[in-house]
């Protein structure tokens, strides 16, 4: 390191000292302080690490540590760990994400989605402005030169500009990918700072409905193939919101700040939603009561009917909009056969600023909402909410130069929720989630017969069976056996000087323990066979659930 | 915006001002100016955004723009792209990166692999000191409060950050997952800034060279999957190569930096990294032309007695294990069927310090050199190059507080080479590259059915067969079946009100233009019949070349 950078960094570590020390004297916030302490190890770990070279021989780091005193609260000073609000997936957990991504894309490609992908961050300015007070939780890149850069901070805005820039006017697309946000995480209620979300959005001028009801029938496909329990998907629509505002007299400029505290309305009791519009918002007292009035409600095509008899909302062109859409998006909901799924919540409203017209938010409601519960992903959703979205006719115009708007209408799956509620089931049913396909394990029955394993399992993989074997040169059978047992490996073939002489090999299906000789000539079609959905009983399946 | 921060802002814009004038008056580098102009735009429209709330009118924004001279060179205010060096996949791409994933996941998976993942992002000081000069292109985060964080470069460092921090000491993994270098982009031929990785590593304490001939194995059955033309995979040993340096009198200190200049034989002549050796490195040109006598061999088991036989080579005690290694991997090739494919060359160095033994090269050697060559993505690899890789005994060590170690060999896949090669296959094939895989498109034969094309749809889609239909209420049947045509879609099912009423569908084989009528009651059945692959040749497959 050269010295000028040494002696920048040494100021550094002044300055980051003094900002603890400050943070402790003024008995700040335990997760506060417990940041800035580990942001000044980074930087003292920095200065260590660079001035020795050879750091594979840094054991002086570590023998220093040894010398703190026990009871010395601070972290360590080789810190291993992932950032704040991540985590890694182990191979377990990965078998889980797998299985649920790969439903969850068939049910896309089943309604002839295609999926584009979008660099993990974009110029600061494409984000900019799109988030309301969320901005504050973007992740910036540091100023190294050149542009100015943010991780994303969901997929929707990346597909805005995606369609503008590349004047892309129709499309159905999903895109499953990760996003970031500086948000405080609660990873034991599965939210991160780091997590995937799974986007299916609609883009084209259509006619009404048509695509926005084909959402839904795609949540309820993807939720029904999870059996995760009893769902329902709320619906609502941002015109017949602001028609209800306007009709109980909220002011113009007031509609998105009252639709933000009507959002929270899934999680915090209308008395303290009424104190937020009244003493925080400066909504008349009487006009909030009246919104109360209508947000309560929910139902069907029933509702619908009646809120279109009612004069005074009736008034309201855009609350007459709203319910039109409803009546007919019910209407294709029941050829669609999904209407028991769906209910029309008045109450519903949602989050983000970009939505024009239909919303929706799925919520579980079986008996498996407890795991759902304890799973909560986004501050910005409620208790048991699996996925969410709606319509946005005005976002893709943002990024256009000469603001040609390109209507859409999607949803995003809440898919780190999903991965918590099949892990906990997983947990639950105690069955053993192997995270490798391997179906032929290759043994020799004495030593110095390694050649001869290679060979068998070449020409296993040469046949796409998927094989293992010992990368020690000398096994013991039992311990062979016991891994293929531990790891669900329905077959083991066993070779040894005597079956090479014979042109045979053993063949033993690990389930039933039964052993049989099989002419090397025929191996792979017997392994086929003894691997065949049909024989699954006695081989993979049994053992897979033992 | 608070006025403060506007400040703050104004002032930063002036600031970069100068600097771009700075620039422009050394007459700088053309890319770094247009760099920096790029961030003065990027400020001017964070404040012009901000303080304009509806940014969807923000109309004014372009018409300013619209007012500036013809001629005025400087990019558009309003900047429509995806940050430097970064691009989007179109749903043609992905669909091509699709297949290329698949064939290498089987690969992994039909050797018994697991995956994991790791954030995009780590903590700062985990990748410190693990790339030598290349520390210079990794991307920081900005200092939002909170830890130092960085993209990470590779997915190796975070592996063995992995396998420390949960004392993994046994694993087999594959990991596929974008990383981060802030390199000079060169994107027409592949170089990117924002690329995949394709990781299998095998860690663990197992018997010499059996885990690391299955890597050679496995580059060998990926390469040949995807059928891009002949290939060799290059081997060679670091414990002989500083065994040669050793022998030809290179000091201890310069193994490393000799190491290097070797490592560019494969773009470079000779003379010029000699010169680097001599003039940059000092090293006794004497030394330098015994070193180029033992680099230029290359060979196979052959090779490998002769040096055996070499009594200069065989004083260094590092040379012949070394050799000893290779003998023994070689042996091991024989096994696997490979032989033909590998090629001891003594010119291999790679670029990367923490390599310990057996490393790895796969070049494409056949026809499809020349598209290989214009897909060059890394800097370090040399042309043609599609994998590398190789034995690094001591990096999970660096992150383990007792310094314990786990000896760790692997392959990376050059993915984002293969994604060019097959892009370029599939343009020059012409054939369609279909990115659905929608099977039936439902049309109704008169205006007034959307709700019985609903219905129609959610039959198809219960019984699990991939189906469209349009978002429009009324169509024209002749712009449906050109829908149909262009988007391979193999079969096309036509409703009117006779055939609601007959209880029957009409089918069209739009490969052979046969239309039949089929019981609605049969129809999923006949579907399927019409669909399965021994059909194929007058359905799907023959659209989908056409």
């Amino acid at each position: 390191m050269a010295d000028v950078n040494k002696n920048v960094l040494e100021e550094q570590i002044k300055a980051q000292g003094a900002v603890v020390r400050k943070l402790k004297e003024e008995k700040a916030d335990a997760e506060k302080i417990s940041e800035e302490v580990n942001k000044l190890l980074s930087l003292k770990s920095l200065l260590g690490l660079d001035t020795k070279p050879a750091k594979a021989k840094g054991e002086s780091n570590k023998s220093k540590e040894n010398k703190k005193q026990p009871g010395d609260e601070g972290p360590k000073k080789f810190v291993l760990k992932t950032p704040k609000g991540t985590r890694d997936f182990a191979p377990e957990q990965m078998a889980i994400r797998e299985q649920v991504f790969n439903k969850i894309v068939a049910c896309f490609k089943r309604h002839g989605a295609e999926t584009i992908d979008t660099p993990v961050f974009e110029l600061k300015e494409t984000l900019t402005g799109k988030y309301g007070e969320d901005s504050k939780l973007i992740y910036d890149l540091a100023d190294q030169g050149g542009e100015l850069l943010s991780l994303r901070y969901d997929l929707t805005v990346p597909f805005a500009r995606y369609l503008a820039m590349n004047k892309v006017t129709n499309i159905k697309r999903y895109h499953i990918a990760k996003v970031y946000r500086r948000d405080n995480p609660a990873m034991n209620r599965g939210r991160f700072r780091e997590f995937y979300q799974c986007d299916f959005d609609i883009a084209g001028q259509y006619d009404a409905m048509l695509p926005d009801t084909e959402c839904i029938k795609i949540v309820v496909e993807i939720l029904s193939s999870l059996d995760i329990g009893d769902f329902v998907v709320k619906v609502n629509h941002r015109k017949l919101l602001d028609g209800i505002f306007a009709a109980c007299g909220v002011p113009d400029h007031k509609f998105r700040p009252i639709c933000s505290a009507v959002d929270k309305l899934d999680k915090t009791p209308w008395e303290d939603v009424r104190k937020e519009m009244v003493d925080e918002k400066g909504l008349d007292p009487n006009t909030a009561d009246k919104i109360w009035e209508y947000v309560q409600q929910s139902g069907g095509m029933d509702l619908v009917e009646r809120l279109l008899k009612n004069e005074i909302l009736t008034c309201e062109k855009s609350a007459v909009e709203g319910l039109e859409d409803i009546r007919l998006l019910l209407s294709y909901c029941e050829a669609y056969g999904v209407t028991n799924r769906v209910s029309f919540d008045l109450s519903l409203a949602r989050g983000l600023d970009y939505y024009t017209g239909v919303i929706y938010e799925a919520i579980l409601t079986g008996t498996e909402t407890a795991v759902a519960a304890a799973a909560d992903e986004e501050g910005s959703v409620g208790v048991g909410s699996v996925a969410g979205g709606g319509r946005y006719d005005g976002l893709v115009g943002m990024f256009d130069s000469k603001g040609r708007k390109v209507p859409c209408v999607g949803i995003s799956i809440g898919i780190e929720r999903l991965f918590s509620i099949m892990e906990a089931k997983a947990l639950a049913s105690e069955e053993k989630v192997r995270t490798t396909e391997t179906e032929v394990y290759v043994i020799a029955a004495q030593k110095g017969m390694v050649e001869e394993r290679l060979k068998l399992c070449k020409a296993l993989w040469d046949a796409d069976i998927k094989t293992e074997q010992s990368y020690k040169k000398n096994t013991k059978m039992l311990t062979e056996f016991q891994y293929c047992e531990q790891n669900g490996i329905p077959l083991a073939i066993i070779i040894g000087q005597s079956e090479i002489e014979a042109g045979i090999v053993k063949m033993k299906i690990m389930a039933s323990r039964e052993e049989r000789e099989v002419k090397r000539d025929n191996m792979i079609e017997e392994i086929k066979k003894a691997l065949a959905p049909g024989n699954s009983e006695d081989t993979t399946a049994s053992i897979c659930s033992s």
